[in-house]
């Protein structure tokens, strides 16, 4: 049996050989840490996951919660599995000790929490949901609010949500509408309406703690104009205990295609004018306060792709070795027996076409948690650089994974054949599921302009330059001949990469943004594929380099992986390296009344 | 609003314009048909698809049929629609007057029935799977048979389904088991389990007529032992009229990603040793009987996708032209009002990608169609052509429009963003729905090896030589200079395919069929795309052709679209021409113990 979950061997070459994993655990903050403490905790996430998680995954799907006398009612595997996940420690895996928490790396504490996704993103959502939560008030909330919210939240007892979304807006967050009154004992009252809101409603804690972008009125237009509020389900007592509910009405819950059991829902604030909401930090400052939850949110929503990526690659790669079918070629002799579905070439290609997908997609979220923990313990110049280059990567790092996540789940479909298109089997739930990432937290359009439209010109493109260093460091550490054709093929785009960034900066000047955007998505599509192309040479580096003889299918896998990418990937990008030079117009050009 | 079913205009173009379906009209067995009789059928197939089809197609998503008391309970809105198709003449379209038919061109009967599929593909399948099993029997079955089954079925009064697939074997029918052992009254009785039958069960009509392979004991071995069955639900009185029940037992429901509202059953025939079967002409031809089917079946699978891909675009084309989000990337104030969403350039490239794969799809459809039309009315030379080539294209016709299609559904989910990946709106169904046509009739992987290991050799290629005259003869007839860059880019991969051919062609000698067809995907996509390129020229040289004033939008959308594709798509299968050219064995040599 093939395992279904993150492969251990793989997490551990993702952290250790492939990542310098540790170093960073002789810095002070991880002292306490080792491989061994690192490999227990994800010997324990991996049981629990398994015994409480993957068990109500597709019970979940099938039976989504719903909306009975007040209340949502969902199946009660999933507060059992919540409860069980705070009781093991990983909603504060990253914490620090002082606050019981863990404290060990982003890395490895993503490595923990990725069991619980790959098994069952729809439970997994509502612990994330209070991290996220939680680290914008810790990071900007008065003492009051931390001491309030962020406490219960950790302990589990509140439950977290961002509200960002209304209806009219969508993604065009300077268009909300919710409005937020100043009273006279310094809180607000809410007024508008938020949808997609995930997590809005629930019984899995006593409260819950929606975290709202709303506008103060008289302040400024656009995003400039926008606050960030703590709005409670219910209002505290003088004890902290929730006491009164406030006036948060769940609108309806939003019947999606995946990821069904986490509830969407639409909410509305102050419908009868009583909704209490407390200002995060500074007023017109939430935007800022909410980017920072954001950009966590995407890199964990791509992750959360590359993880059900991989999960359908593994369950494929399961059935493959276990369903017969058919002969060889060459076998004339029909009494011969059937062989495995992975002994046929097509197979292989669907197979190792998802490794390559899901294993680059994998190391390219751990690099991105790795630049986390370099932001938070490396000296000046390193957090410095780690900053701008994760800055640069979010987009990449959200919907490279994304995209390419959902291609490998239709592969893992397209393996088991007719099976792969019931409901009787696990991959197609596994494809709607990951469905979603390339929507939530920005679409892979809105993460093109941003790529192309503000990162690649932040610091004087200074990202850009270290993402280029970085990659060139590991060209020159390429020693294998086995490696050095990946080698030339990533450096050979360099200056590809370089020579289309001058050209849209170009036409930038003097075409303007609508114009010099308008490919935006090629280049973002370019710039993943090279990150990815970059990552297998990473990992075809970090392969040769296994001596171990155990280790010899490992490797080869992991090189003919890389060959496959840098075969059949890498070079369709040439089109949008051509394109992209050109400023070709077909999008630009088209007008609404020609469709 | 958009029209969301087939767009007229498009489909005038399509048959008319790009298709010479005035020559067909002049041929005698379709004198009686002109453009008039012909706009006349697409209004009554539109309204009669709009009345009784669209209206439930979500709702039997929702409530997909139910196993009750024996019996297959489904909403009685798919009977109502059943009838009114029959009622209308629908299943008849292709038949002849002298049998009630409309006797209209296939590639105007496609037209037709295309309205049905694209609004609910579902309710659909039943009428469809009747025409497909009734024309097995009416060419190959005895008169006996033919009055027996036949007659009811054209009247509706019997549904039918093809019973291929057998649990253990897959698409390996030379494994199946289901045997058929012969009686002294000249019948079988027929013994083994088949799944995944469409319309297997449901109480339409009076009767099922199963079209079922199984093998005689005795008989040759694999695909050349089987042999063709028509068993009945309910066998005949002497009437004719359904009496005693065959030993035919629904053993379950299998329960699909999409396409819910069709019936998938898993059937047991003989549990009891009392399953009567009919044998269909001589003895061990089953396999080609049914292929004539089972070809018909691939060209309609496609055309299906197809439609599917259509139906997305034009949802969500409709939606982009009236949702409003955001502003131009040149606008500062905040307070000018949202603009559509179509006016941003990505989402445009959304709908333009979206074009090119449904129109393309689209028009290879109906050229498959036309080309049935030239076996069955062409002269002696046409005729023999025209089943060269359309046995060569038969996998492309299958293929690419279901590859694509999907592609464009997940692009349709993009355009609607989070409302996409809701059930609240269409089209997250339409790529559940979609997402069976890259697996039934064979998957994608089946048909890159029917194509490179068999129908690009037939006949001493003569069917690729055939396509490359065509090609050719468009790539001539070109003088505009906005279709020449497109001519010249397809006349220019000509070549390519002929070289890379041959290059497998040596490889099959040497080093065997395993080796050679272990690309045979990228094979077939690169045929498939050089396939949607010429779609793309033959549409352009029409649409410049077009010199009314009114179409004009209509013609430059034609010309973008022909643009986008020959820009951005069609120089992909650059990498797979690389590829294969050199033999890549990046699939061919990954080991199973690898992964």
């Amino acid at each position: 049996m093939t395992d279904t979950i993150l492969d251990r061997r793989d997490l551990r070459f993702q952290l250790f050989e492939v990542l310098d994993t540790d170093t960073l655990l002789s810095r002070p903050r991880f002292q306490e840490h080792s491989r061994e403490t690192i490999e227990a905790a994800l010997d324990t996430a991996e049981k629990l996951a398994q015994d409480k998680f993957a068990n109500h995954n597709a019970l979940c799907d099938k039976e989504e919660p719903r909306f009975v006398d007040g209340k949502v009612v969902m199946r009660d595997e999933v507060k059992e599995a919540f409860e069980a996940y705070i009781e093991a420690g990983f909603l504060a895996a990253r914490a620090s000790f002082d606050e019981g928490g863990m404290q060990l790396p982003e890395v490895a504490a993503a490595a923990c929490t990725g069991m619980f996704t790959c098994v069952n993103p729809g439970t997994t959502a509502y612990p994330f949901l209070i991290a996220a939560a939680g680290n914008v008030i810790r990071n900007f909330a008065s003492e009051t609010l931390k001491q309030q919210f962020l406490a219960p939240m950790m302990e589990g007892r509140f439950t977290g949500t961002m509200a960002l979304t209304e209806p009219h807006a969508g993604s065009s967050l300077a268009d909300i509408r919710t409005r937020a009154v100043p009273q006279d004992d310094g809180s607000y009252r809410i007024k508008g309406n938020k949808i997609f809101i995930s997590g809005g409603e629930n019984e899995l804690g006593d409260n819950i703690v929606h975290l709202v972008l709303a506008k103060i009125p008289g302040g400024p237009e656009g995003v400039k104009g926008i606050s960030l509020f703590v709005v409670p389900k219910y209002r505290l007592d003088e004890q902290g205990e929730p006491a009164e509910r406030n006036d948060v009405i769940l609108a309806g819950l939003i019947h999606k295609l995946g990821y069904r059991g986490t509830t969407s829902t639409a909410l509305t604030f102050g419908d009868n004018d009583d909704c209490h909401g407390y200002l995060v930090g500074e007023a017109h400052q939430g935007l800022r306060y909410m980017f920072q939850m954001m950009n966590e949110a995407r890199v964990g929503v791509g992750y959360g792709a590359a993880l059900l990526g991989y999960r359908g690659y593994r369950l494929s790669l399961d059935y493959a070795r276990d369903r017969t079918q058919g002969r060889s070629a060459e076998t004339a002799d029909f009494s011969a027996p059937m062989i495995p579905i992975i002994e046929h070439a097509d197979v292989r290609r669907l197979l190792l076409t998802q490794k390559a997908y899901a294993e680059a997609a994998l190391a390219m979220s751990f690099y991105g948690y790795r630049l986390v923990d370099e932001i938070q313990t490396g000296d000046e110049t390193q957090a410095n650089d780690a900053a701008l280059l994760l800055d640069l990567l979010t987009p990449v790092l959200k919907t490279w994974p994304s995209e390419f996540g959902v291609k490998a789940n239709d592969m893992a479909i397209q393996v088991f054949g007719g099976a792969g298109y019931t409901r009787e089997y696990p991959v197609e739930q596994v494809w709607r599921d990951n469905r979603l990432n390339p929507i939530h937290e920005g679409t892979t359009g809105i993460h093109g302009l941003d790529l192309l439209g503000r990162k690649v010109w932040q610091a004087e493109s200074r990202g850009l330059v270290l993402l280029a260093q970085r990659i060139m460091a590991d060209v020159s550490a390429t020693t294998d001949s086995r490696c050095q054709p990946f080698a030339c093929a990533l450096q050979d785009m360099l200056p590809k990469v370089q020579s289309v960034t001058e050209a849209v900066g170009k036409q930038l000047a003097s075409e303007g943004a609508t114009a010099a955007l308008s490919n935006a998505n090629a280049y973002l599509q370019l710039v993943g594929h090279v990150v990815a192309a970059w990552m297998w040479l990473r990992q075809a580096n970090a392969a040769v380099a296994l001596t171990s003889a155990e280790d010899e299918d490992f490797a080869n896998g992991k090189l003919q992986a890389a060959r496959y990418f840098f075969q059949w990937e890498l070079p369709r990008v040439e089109t949008d390296i051509t394109r992209l030079q050109e400023g070709d117009r077909s999008s630009l050009d088209m007008q609404n009344r020609w469709f």
